[in-house]
């Protein structure tokens, strides 16, 4: 079922920007991504909330114009994962920094105007943390959450600074309407594998009774600690890190108000899309 | 499938409350049900949110502990539906008076310290007006609002002010632990029936990706318009009436953060028991 095409000029590509090229790093830094606005106070939760625009569902069925401006998106969090309008990279947040990975494995600046169609974010507050002893792959971590986290069937940001032996990661290519399905889209991925690495992992846990809303159990995301490069994770050795889990109760999805999410069937059962995309 | 103790006995009493005692319905106009706070401001969608608290499959698992005082679901809406601690009742709730419907058939006043495991309010505020011209019966109208509503993928509030030539809810006894599932507490339901009667329902339609979080489709609940009886629909004959529809965009869901909902086995497909739960 993993259909990757591995881009190994990509990956060479990746390597030298990573250790060579400085400049776009500091002009990245100043970038003003920053978020102004406090998150909305929600009974009690206070900044707990995990905001999603959009279903998952709608995504895997095409719907991908962009339709929340980053900086309207920034309001709600400052950490986080999604996409961008015609699903052109991965979005990864960190810090309150946006960033665009696209298929060339580098992470981009993200302007406000800049828009998502589908994105998950909340503001990171630590509630547990845990020590994490290598080697460990992708599964093996999940596992190890799992048996820590207090309940299956709540929300959590997850994020782990870790070093890694090997990383594999991909991002997509912006896609053109009519939009083709978004499990037929990650047959034309670009696939970038990192050897001794360090960087953060930056996710969520979501429940399964979500299925169809959003991705049940794990999605995570990378950046290298340089900020420089990145993607949607495939696996990964790591070798050791710190997690940081952000236990969310509260979910707030927010839908299209125009656009192809009126008229997409969501009724169906897209697991095995889900899986195939996920992978 | 559908299993009703229908309870003459508590229909007779229901109707002779209705005509003759007016002094509790005078009681329950004074009472202090009132929103004071406004609806948090999110993202420009102001008060097109659903409100939700635990989920219905939760519920439908047993999870009866009231979690969320009242006074603080009534900070989310004035216009909703739900339950009591222990299953105590139906709630409705209108104009931002909650009641709670017994097993009795009538709407008690519902006090700020009381709980709910399970409800869904929201600020009703009107987006599309239906006339509609009866005899119509529950199926009848939810595939006309089918037809009037701009996409099956939003969330939607409903209220029909109506006259019914007949109308048959339930409401369900009070739970003792160890709790029974919900579909064996139906088993015991109250059943009222309503003939020649006015009144608002009151309820939702949520899409079929909520399934496992809400009732996909329609659920609604009756008042009476002197707001003195009333339960969970089961089905009616409207003979005329007006249909006024608030489409809301945003769903925030708050999760309980103890009790039963931590532990409780929340992966699996509980539609046929949903089923005989709602019909």
């Amino acid at each position: 079922m993993k259909k990757h095409q591995s881009f190994i000029m990509a990956t060479l590509f990746v390597f030298l920007l990573i250790s060579g090229c400085a400049e776009r790093t500091e002009d990245m830094g100043t970038e003003p991504y920053g978020v102004d606005e406090a998150s909305p106070e929600l009974s009690g939760s206070g900044n707990d909330v995990l905001y999603q625009v959009s279903t998952l569902d709608a995504l895997l069925q095409s719907v991908y114009d962009g339709i929340l401006p980053i900086e309207e998106l920034e309001t709600h969090g400052d950490f986080g994962i999604g996409t961008f309008d015609g699903l052109e990279g991965e979005m990864l947040a960190l810090d309150g920094d946006y960033y665009q990975i696209k298929t060339d494995g580098l992470a981009y600046p993200v302007s406000g105007e800049m828009a998502t169609p589908f994105a998950t974010v909340t503001f990171f507050e630590t509630d547990e943390s845990f020590e994490l002893e290598g080697p460990m792959n992708l599964t093996e971590l999940e596992v190890f959450l799992d048996s820590k986290l207090p309940s299956e069937n709540l929300f959590y940001a997850v994020h782990v600074d870790g070093t890694f032996s090997y990383l594999k990661a991909r991002s997509v290519p912006k896609q053109e309407k009519p939009y083709p399905r978004l499990v037929d889209v990650v047959s034309t991925q670009a696939v970038f594998e990192f050897e001794n690495i360090g960087g953060t992992l930056v996710g969520f846990r979501a429940p399964d009774y979500v299925k169809g809303v959003n991705v049940p159990g794990y999605h995570i995301h990378f950046i290298t600690r340089d900020r420089r490069a990145g993607g949607h994770v495939l696996d990964f050795k790591l070798e050791d890190g710190d997690a940081t889990v952000d236990i969310t109760r509260a979910f707030f999805m927010e839908l299209p108000t125009s656009g192809d999410f009126y008229e997409v069937e969501l009724g169906q059962d897209l697991q095995s899309d889900l899986e195939r995309v996920e992978k």
